[in-house]
C-alpha cells in the first residue's frame, strides 16, 4: 500500500475564516480524505509540528510527499528542506501544488527562480490535456474547467519539463505549463498548478483524480539504489 | 488483467536447427512463457497465420502487443501494419524488440530510417541503467550483462527518446541505446534492443523482467479519446 | 548563404479572391519577400509546376524548406514527399507552417495523424513563449498577438515535441503548442502554427522574425553522416 | 562577438608538476589559446583571483563562461556562485568541463547530486555522436577517440537532459552521457566530460572543435527578460 504523507504550511486557515470555511480541516485535510479514498496509506504533517511534522520517521515511511505551502516558505528550515530533497533523490515521490512553485524543496529540486506571473481575483481556468496516454490523466475528460482560480501565467521559470501532461487557459489572457514531470536522482516529481486557498478547487472531482494518480505515478520502484565514487574496472584495460 | 499478444515472425526458429534448438517453442512461445507467469492474459500470433495473427478481434483486445520480426519485414502486409499503427494511436502499448527496429509498423510510427550499425559475431552486451527511478528498469541491478549477443551501435536513426533507460556497451567498441520510451497518439512505444535469434537472451531472467515492466508501462489509460475536427467555442468570441 | 526554398501549394490564391487580396504575390511571395531582406538566398516552388517545383536539383539546393499547403495536400504526389522526406534525414531544415500539419510530408515525419481542432472563424490568438533562451524566440516578446486568426485546439495529435517555444492562448478558449522543434535523422524541423490564408498573418513583424529564425537554427550543421550497416569491431574481442 | 570567460581552479596546475608540464599556461591558457583562433573575445579567470576573478564586471560582459574545477570545489565562495547561477538564468551560456559536474554552480543549477562512477588510472574512451544534426557536433565524425582518459560511468545522476549529443565507451566496461544539454532560465548549459588534468586532451581538435560550437551554442539571444510578478488581465474577465 503506497504511503502519502500530505504536507501543509497551515496558515491560511488558521488566519482567514474565508479560508477556514473553505477548508475547515485543513487543505492537508481535504486532500488527505480523497486520497483515503484510493485505499492509500495517508497521513499529513504541518509547519508548525515538531521538525513541521517530517521527523526521520515519517520521511522514512512515505512513499510520496505531497506539498502545499504559500505564505510562510521561509519558515521551513533548511536542514528540513535538504532532508526531503535527500529523500527524493533516494526513491521518495513528491507532488507539489500550486503556490509550491515557491517552496524552497522544489526550487533547490529545479535549480531556477520557479518565478512566475500571478493574479488572484479570481477567474475561469481551463486545463487542457496534451498528453492523453499519460498515467496522471487517466479517467479525466479533454480539460478541467475551474470557474474560479488564481491566475499564474508564463513565462514560468522552470527546467524544461521531462512531461508536459497539462496546459492551461486563463479567462484574463493567459496559458501556463500547469501540469509537469520531472525526474531528479531516484525520485519522481509532479507539479500541478490548481489550488488557491480561497476556492473550493480541491473538492473538484477531476483535480482528486489526477492527484491520486500522481500519487500512483511517483510511487518509488523497487530496486537498489546506484553506487558512486571509485570502481573497479569491468574489463581488462589493455594497456596497463 | 492485462491483455498481451505476442508476435513473432517465427522463421529462423523454421529453418534455422540452431534457432530451434535455442527456441524450441519459437521466440514467441519463450516470450509468452515467462509473460504468463505474471498473470498477464497472454496470447501469441505469427507472420504465417491468416492475417499474419492480427485479426481485428485480436488487435481489439490487446492492451500491449509485442513485436519480433527480422528476416520478412517485407512480408507483413500494409494493411495489418496500419492497423497495428492506429491500434497504437488509440492506446495500444506496443513493446518492439532488436529487430524490431526495422519492422514496417515501427519505422512508420518514428518517421526515420530506424538504421544502426551491427554485427553478429556473438560478444559481450552490457545495458546500464540510466534513468534508475523508471519503472521500466525496476527490480533490475545496475547493468545487465549478457555474455553474447549482437552488436547494435550508434547512429541509432530514430527521432529523440521521450525517456532514455538504458545505453548499452558493447565489448567491440560502440554504445546504443538499448532501451526507449516514446509516446505516439494515446499508445506508449518502448523500443528494447536485446534478443538476437541464436542467443538465449529471452531466458535471462533480468531480460523477461524488463519485458515484464515494460508491459505494465505501456498498457493503456482509462479515459475516452480526444476529439478532433471542427469546435465550436467555449467562450464569447467578442469580434462576432 | 543558408539557401531557402518556400513552397506553397499556392490554390486559394489563384481561386479565392479575398485571398489573393491579402496575398497577391501568394503566400510564397509574401514569405520569400521577407526572407529575402535576411540575406537569405530565397526561392520558391508551388504545387502545380512540374514535380511541384521540387526537383532533384531544387532539394539538393535547398538548406532549409518553408512548406504551406491546405487544400491539396492529397494532389502532392508520393514520390515527392518521400524525397523531401529524405532530404530532411540527410540534414535539410524544414519549416512546417499551419496547415501544413496535416501535408504528407509532416504526417510520415511525425508517425501520427496530426490532427486537432479547429475554428475559422476568426478570433484573437497569443502566443506565449514558453522557451525564453531559445534561439527561434530571439528578438520577440513576451507573446505575440494577432487580432484575426483560425483557431487550433488541443489535443494535438504529434510526438512529444523535442523542444516546445510557443503556447497560444485562443479567445474562444483553447490553447495550442503552436511553436514545436524535432530531430529526425541529421534534419530538424519546426512546426509554427499562425497563417491562414484569410488573415494577413505573415506580414507581422513578429511572425516573420520567428520565420527567419527558424530558418537559422534549422539549416544543417557541417558534418559527415553516419554510416550505417555491417560494422567491423574497432576493439579486439576477446571470445573470439 | 561571443565573449567568454574560462575560468579554471588552477591548483593542479601549481603543485603537480606532471599537470604543470602537459598544461603549462594552465588548462584555462589551453583552452583559452584554441578560442581566440575562433574570433570570439576571451578572457581568463581563476580561483586565487579575487573575487575567485569572477567581479559583477567581468560576469556582466561574459557571454559563456566556461568552468573547469576539481580539487577546490568547496573553496568557491557561496556568493560568487550564486551570482553565476543568476547570470546564467539571466541569459548568460556556461559550458561546464569534466569535473566540474561536482561544482557548486553545476549541483545548484541541477537540483542533484550529480555524482557518477570514477577511475582515474587512464584507459580508452570513445565518445559517440547521437544527436548528429545538432551544432555542437558539427564538423566532429561519428566519433571521438581519447586514448588516455579517466573514466565517468553511469548512473549519473543529472536530470533528464533537454538534448543528449555525446555518450562515451570505456575500455574498462562503462558507458556515460558525455554531452547533454539543459535550459536553465534564460540560459544554456552544456556539460562535456573529457578533460581530466594529466592527459593532454584539450589539445585534441575535436575537443576543441566541440568546445567552440558549444560556445556558439550557448551565447545569450536578443531579448528582454520575461516579467514576473503581479500581473493586470489582457482581457476582461466577465465575473468582475
Amino acid at each position: 500500500m503506497v504511503k502519502v504523507t500530505v504536507w501543509n504550511e497551515n496558515r491560511h486557515e488558521n488566519k482567514n475564516p474565508l479560508v477556514r470555511s473553505v477548508y475547515p480541516t485543513g487543505i492537508h485535510g481535504a486532500i488527505a480524505e480523497f486520497l483515503r479514498q484510493e485505499s492509500f496509506e495517508v497521513r499529513t504533517a504541518t509547519l508548525d509540528e515538531p521538525e513541521h511534522g517530517l521527523t526521520d520517521e515519517v520521511l522514512n515511511n512515505t512513499n510520496v510527499l505531497i506539498w502545499w505551502g504559500h505564505t510562510a516558505h521561509e519558515e521551513v528550515r533548511d536542514e528540513v528542506v535538504e532532508k526531503v530533497r535527500l529523500r527524493v533523490l533516494d526513491g521518495m515521490g513528491l507532488v507539489v501544488l500550486h503556490s509550491g512553485h515557491f517552496s524552497k524543496v522544489f526550487k533547490k529540486l529545479m535549480g531556477t527562480t520557479c518565478d512566475l506571473k500571478w493574479r488572484d481575483t479570481g477567474e475561469k481556468e481551463r486545463l487542457w490535456v496534451v498528453n492523453p496516454g499519460h498515467p496522471i490523466a487517466s479517467g479525466v475528460g479533454e480539460f478541467i474547467e475551474l470557474e474560479k482560480e488564481e491566475m499564474y501565467g508564463e513565462h514560468f521559470d522552470i527546467p524544461t519539463p521531462d512531461e508536459l501532461v497539462f496546459v492551461s487557459w486563463f479567462e484574463g489572457g493567459e496559458v501556463f505549463r500547469s501540469g509537469c514531470t520531472y525526474t531528479r536522482g531516484n525520485g519522481k516529481v509532479f507539479y500541478f498548478r490548481p489550488g488557491h486557498e480561497t476556492f473550493p478547487t480541491y473538492y473538484n472531482a477531476d483535480i482528486q483524480r489526477v492527484i491520486a494518480n500522481a500519487v500512483n505515478w511517483a510511487k518509488p520502484v523497487e530496486r537498489n539504489r546506484p553506487v558512486y565514487g571509485n570502481a573497479k574496472s569491468l574489463e581488462k584495460i589493455s594497456s596497463k
